[in-house]
């Protein structure tokens, strides 16, 4: 029998991810030989799990989840140090940096994403930084740990940004976040909510909001300061933490489309597209590819190592000759920011105002344990509901405890149809040492409906 | 303007939630008077925090929400000390144990339930005990606290026999626990899952599993050794906890229907039923009615807190003219027990067998948090789904963390008629701190589907 041969560039969550899936799918059913192409020299590394190693809760080198040989002793051809430099799809191979040209039946791109650069002057500077990947957790947390690095700036006040922050400011460096918008996690949060994030920080860290781009970094070879909205401010570590941009140069050089968020465009089955049909043996999925919001049914990113995995499902399924399609989806996020959890699905109201969409909104403050219990912690929850059919179509939460699992809740009820009164009426558990018999969600609930 | 007269017989959970509903929405309504009528002396007590107060968590006076006071400062005639001895029907008052009689315009029935008392010998003894609301609570604590209570049996490995196990053992008194069937909390786990929770506490607890009832306490005036199985156990303290009847005593007396399970019989509207009709003006809740199950259709009783308080929104927002129905539950549960969470909803096997429901069923064990992450504990899921629409319809959990929240998320998803496929391909929320990127009940859902 002539094996099948898959080739998957990236090894990122999103390519190791369809690698593995491939591997447990495959007993039993036709063999297929697996290719897989990165550029970094790990087998499995866990971005995500950086910022936690900034802060020192375990080492960047605990994060290498797998070593090539964990693979390579599955009998995957797992190529590390290997950069692919174009696709020929007419005749199905990708030609990689030694020249090599290597043909597939299927292709998998995860090429996955880089940080932005913001267009200004000194990016490029001794004493800058991005935070993606090994290398640049290395480099970034050697800067953290020289005796002469006392003041940095940070320019963008995403997760990443002010999870950044928390590990600086533990490491006695004084810490300024530079964000564009007016308030924090503007991508993930209203300003009400954000403001109880900036609230638990500003202790720690100095934010400047709302103030146009950040002009330039200077110095000469190092970066010495930052220029924000005229004012020079003295660093010996800049950080730049503005979003993440999908890799997608080789694709688009093939002709593959991207999309108006700047994401491959794919089908329902993940497929890409290139004129005007999907290739049947080329799929795309993690951060490289645009999704569609399950809410406002627009283009958009969703750089998760979550969706990556669903994604994942879906394109190894459909290897396997199991018919599988991508829904819409809401990406639920949560993140873990000075021991505070901050979670968020769906739409924010910022995206309901810009693709005008009426909206209730009722945010609640309550606890996560009854009244009586001691160690009760306080929740803060913010729902979102269409205004017409009162169905739930955003949550915000904000607590030390419960966000991530209330988070996947939410966003079944959202996927589910749930209304602001069906969430009065639903059955919840109650034990007075783990939650209230009244939920902080039903009284978010209740006051949205009072709005009407 | 004639105000109306709703009485409510009971205070415990269900009769002060409709209370407090009914206080809340009365805001700018019709105005009601209201009678709340119950035999305890506080305005409201928290029998579930009970067993944390044994422990020594809090004091059982911590568990008094609210002073009669809170209430009558609001308006309520708030009867304490006092009981309802008769209802009549025909001419709408019920007749306390002064003699007065009170007239209503409309009635609820919230009488709640009491523990079931074994028909053995020796019930009635000293030093034997059951636990529900505070009268029995500090009874059974100052027992737990004299100096000679060493030894002690509880019959009933329920949640409350097992809680006060532990708090038992707390207070280094040698504990026996005896349960009919041959594993713990046969009515919230399969015996897979309770042998987990058998093995956590089995260095502090001793087990009777399996064996017929106790056949007596023996003891003059106070119990000093129970029989079991033809054995006899040397005790100073016996706790009773096999389970709560509903109180329905005076409503059968009124004429009002019971139904199989010993509830009151109820309509969607939460109105009982007398002869061929249910009545308008009567509504019961909480532990003393009869509800349907949302898997098996069939009849049941829920006493729960939580399912009292969706209860209550239904009566209450029926009293206030807002027409609102009561859907088969599925009385999601939660319990702490030696920090083990320990989670339920839907059906167990042994109810899908009873009721010839074919299953399929996978269970799995996981950590709640990323490997490299540290602090993560264990997670066990056992996930069970029809056979042939693969349709969750029930699930297990047991951990140190995130159980509560879980039971609910899958509730809804029971609810939502999630299949075990829907459950690999949602989406939930990723954070290593917090969360696997592939979760316990993934895997269990796909070992589920591999017993297809």
């Amino acid at each position: 029998m002539v094996k099948r041969r898959v080739v998957i560039i990236g090894g990122g969550a999103a390519g190791i991810d369809v690698l593995e899936l491939l591997l447990r799918g495959q007993e039993g059913a036709e063999e297929t030989e697996i290719t897989l192409i990165k550029k970094e020299t790990e087998g499995f590394f866990s971005s995500c799990g950086l910022p936690f190693a900034l802060e020192g809760i375990y080492g960047i080198k605990d994060l290498v989840l797998f070593e090539p040989n964990f693979y390579i002793d599955k009998g995957v051809d797992f190529r590390t140090g290997t950069e692919v430099t174009s696709i020929d799809l007419e005749n199905s191979y990708v030609r990689v940096d030694t020249g090599e040209e290597i043909s597939y039946d299927y292709l998998v791109i995860a090429t996955g994403s880089k940080p932005f650069i913001p267009l200004i002057e000194g990016t490029n500077l001794d004493g800058v930084f991005t935070l993606w990947g090994r290398e640049d957790g290395e480099r970034l947390k050697a800067a953290m740990d020289a005796k002469d690095t006392s003041n940095a700036v940070i320019i963008g006040g995403g997760i990443i940004g002010l999870q950044a922050a928390v590990a600086f400011s533990k490491n006695s460096i004084k810490t300024t976040v530079v964000e564009m918008f007016s308030y924090l996690l503007p991508a993930i949060l209203d300003d009400d909510m954000a403001s109880i994030v900036q609230k638990r920080l500003r202790k720690d860290v100095t934010f400047i909001l709302g103030k146009p781009v950040v002009s330039a970094i200077k110095g000469e070879p190092r970066a010495d300061s930052v220029i924000v909205g005229g004012e020079e401010i003295s660093v010996d570590l800049v950080l730049l933490s503005a979003g993440m941009r999908p890799n997608v140069a080789i694709s688009k050089k093939a002709g593959i489309e991207v999309g108006v968020s700047g994401g491959i465009v794919v089908d329902q089955s993940l497929r890409v597209k290139k004129g005007n049909s999907y290739l049947n043996n080329v799929y795309a999925l993690g951060d490289c590819i645009e999704v569609t919001d399950a809410v406002t049914n627009r283009p958009r990113l969703s750089q998760l190592a979550s969706t990556a995995l669903i994604q994942a499902r879906v394109v190894s399924n459909n290897l396997l000759g199991i018919s599988s399609s991508y829904k819409p989806c809401l990406s639920p996020t949560v993140a873990v920011i000075s021991g505070l959890q901050v979670g968020s699905v769906g739409v924010i109201s910022e995206t309901a105002r810009r693709y005008r969409i009426k909206i209730k909104a009722g945010t609640a403050i309550k606890y996560t344990k009854a009244r009586f219990f001691p160690g009760r912690k306080r929740i803060i929850a913010k729902l979102i509901f269409e205004e017409d059919t009162e169905k739930l179509i955003g949550a915000q939460l904000i607590s030390g405890e419960t966000v991530a699992e209330r988070i996947n809740e939410l966003t079944l009820a959202i996927k589910a149809g749930i209304t602001a009164t069906d969430i009065c009426m639903r059955e919840r558990c109650f034990e007075p040492s783990l939650t209230m018999v009244e939920d902080v969600i039903v009284d978010a609930a209740l006051k949205a409906l009072k709005q009407g």
